[in-house]
């Protein structure tokens, strides 16, 4: 069937309207890899929530997994709590407390009243702390004995909950006193050590780990220094709440990197994916756009006290688009590298001074560059020498202040607690414009004998 | 030592050059985690190659795999090959060939001379891979069985290798009949199992396997629909090949969402740092602005066709620069949306027509806001309701356009195979700067003479 490969949202949307599970189930079992995403997206929204109700719990929670998180959670807050919770039930802890936390306050209690109470209440716990810290990342899928136990205890018990444990990610085994980690067993030395022997003695004593309120940062930092697959994290009494994974802790990199894309192109507030409400989407655009045009007015404004020289010369308008333009895409290139260096951990807010050196002799190089290419193009065109100079210096000047300002001002935000991915592109093109204006136009007025009616 | 502590690069410095490696090597160690690639990068660069030379391999290798690849590289590339090989015989294989990868061809080759033959041989099967695709995201360090194994004969190497095979991620092991993968041992089962018991019993029959070529999307689509660690990777003729692992795929996605966004903000030809020479810098940075220069002065030349309009109404030249800045932050907005929704898989080129029908909703409701304000702005500076209509409708119309070309852009740029985004900004900031001057200076040429004199 052709026609049902190339739209498979059409056959399924049919089959939930026609309420065929049986049918439905195998539909969406045979859908390409990584096709789930976009054919939920094709859906009515009314279908979705259908087809999560048709589904049997586990294959929706397989399907809910693969879709964007805030895709997810809408979908969820449709579902009543009743269908929801064996959902979730299907998912690992930090999947359950990422979706939970992402619902507004009354559809979190309504759903966490329908579940298993020992799971609401792990669920409630993680989806109290950040996202973006251990407690936010961590999983409470973990192998956990006692320092008393021997070899043979911790292999019966993984017999006995073999089912159980089949879902974790099980690299370690960790064993603890009175709730708190006293240390790592590796599953490579169980396998191979006799049944008798205590685990103390087989164990990696005082295991590294880290407090449930430690940055995302800091995890990446963690992982940078030490092979591990997992750390476990201790809550501020110094007992094992859960296990940060090194997956996890990339796709977290990942979905700040993400975010901060976004946001440095003024998609503020989080994802926006075009299947959300037109007005939530418009008002959210329309935050970080009305910031800026007032700011672009302030900039514009340097033009104003200069109409009469704009005025005796009128080529000079054709330039003042350009400089500001080039010298965001200068200011910008800055911009991004600085935030890819305090990305990386190469740079600090403290080294903005070094930032700063290194960026000039670019400057310097960059503005000569381009503002011989621009008083070549005015030459060209106007025949005047005199407009080159100006309008070149204006540019070479101005690209050096762009550069200065995109590579220092991602370091200063981040020092004043500032989010730079927000806010650095809007500084950047206010002062760089301004200042750009400022200089070709007074540059021009200095000039003005030598230019006017040009 | 609280100016040790705080730059502990000086101290680093001096012990380098002293050449006291004791001191070094408990220096380096004592370094904060996540502070490696900073210190490094403070040091000069003769000092970066000579601390490398003063320390154990094994602690040089730990050094160079915290530090960014591309530093990294240049790094290996000032080492003589004999003194680079033992640091490189530390790394795991897939960091092995990235480096090599990295390095230009001549010093690559006497590099791979100097490692041992299978190391070198491993390590040039991998590098010749391209870097995103399975082949060169795998690593060759996995267990590996013949099919006519038993567990005991699995448990008996592993114990006798369990030095080597400490460094390897061990969630499964593999079995193997003439090269091809036939099984997968879960580690769990091979546990729980008797000695006795054939592996062809244990293993997983038929896995899942994934070929060398599979590009880095396939990869994230296969761990989104699969709950596993790892896959091998089979090369054409079936044999296994290597393995990739969950965490080297969320590696390189959030790799190269850096890489984009350090594309789309025009630095292009792989990551800028600011340690590298500054030509290279310069050079880099510039070869996408002279594009950017050229581009903006032929969008601009729509101005000079309307000199006439502008020389009446000076007042419109303080409108050019912010109908460009705002189009193209409308603009900008929906590339970043329809760059992050390809990148999640909710939409692919086909989808042009739907993006675009979302975004012109968006950008009607936007225009019009934007619109009214710009036009209140410059009714409350000149008085005139003509000037207020002209720049308002203006703004409001390129809005439209602005979000038409953004969303659907960087479809079309991917459906040529032009990397969307490298390209998508500048080819929306020139189409939208000209179509924006031509509609203010139209509707004000239009307009004339109810705006002279403004």
């Amino acid at each position: 069937m052709p026609e049902a490969d190339s739209r498979p949202w059409e056959r399924i949307a049919e089959l939930t309207e026609v309420g065929d599970r049986e049918a439905l189930e195998s539909a969406v079992a045979e859908l390409p890899q990584g096709e789930a995403a976009r054919v939920v997206s094709r859906l009515p929204a009314e279908d979705q929530t259908q087809l999560l109700k048709l589904l049997d719990p586990e294959l929706a929670a397989d399907l809910i997994e693969q879709i964007p998180e805030v895709q997810a959670a809408a979908l969820i807050e449709q579902l009543p709590p009743e269908e929801a919770a064996p959902i979730l039930h299907e998912m690992p802890s930090d999947e359950q407390a990422d979706l939970i936390g992402a619902l507004p306050e009354p559809e979190a209690q309504a759903l966490l009243a329908e579940m298993e109470p020992e799971e609401a209440s792990d669920a409630r716990r993680l989806a109290s702390y950040l996202p973006d810290v251990a407690g936010g990342l961590m999983v409470t899928e973990y192998l956990c004995y006692p320092t008393s136990s021997q070899v043979a205890d911790v292999l019966g018990d993984m017999r006995e909950h073999s089912h159980l444990y089949s879902k974790y990610d099980v690299q370690y085994a960790y064993v603890v006193s009175n709730g708190r980690p006293t240390g790592v067993l590796n599953l490579r030395d169980l396998l191979l050590a006799p049944g008798r022997q205590a685990v103390a003695e087989l164990m990696i004593r005082n295991p590294l780990t880290v407090a449930d309120d430690a940055p995302l940062d800091e995890l990446a930092d963690f992982f940078d220094s030490h092979a591990f697959f997992g750390v476990p994290v201790v809550d501020r009494s110094g007992k094992l709440a859960g296990v940060v994974r090194r997956q996890d802790v990339e796709e977290a990199l990942a979905a700040r990197s993400g975010a901060d894309y976004l946001k440095s192109q003024g998609i503020v507030g989080g994802e926006e994916l075009r299947t959300m409400p037109l007005l939530t989407r418009s008002r959210r655009r329309l935050s970080w756009l009305s910031i800026n045009v007032l700011l672009n007015v302030v900039a514009a404004s340097v033009i104003a006290l200069y109409q009469e020289t704009l005025q005796s010369v009128i080529a000079l308008a054709v330039f003042l688009p350009i400089i500001s333009d080039m010298s965001g895409c200068s200011g910008n290139q800055a911009v991004a590298v600085s935030m890819r260096e305090l990305t990386l951990g190469v740079i600090k807010p403290v080294d903005a001074l070094r930032v700063w050196s290194k960026e000039v002799s670019v400057g310097l190089l960059n503005g000569l560059a381009l503002g011989l290419l621009i008083a070549a193009a005015a030459l060209a065109w106007k025949g005047s020498v005199y407009l080159g100079m100006v309008v070149g210096a204006a540019l070479a000047l101005n690209t050096l202040v762009a550069v200065s300002i995109g590579g220092t001002v991602p370091l200063l935000l981040r020092r004043m607690g500032v989010d730079p991915a927000l806010a650095s592109g809007p500084v950047l093109t206010t002062v760089t414009d301004m200042c750009g204006f400022f200089l070709l136009l007074s540059f021009a007025t200095a000039m003005l004998p030598s230019l006017s009616g040009l």
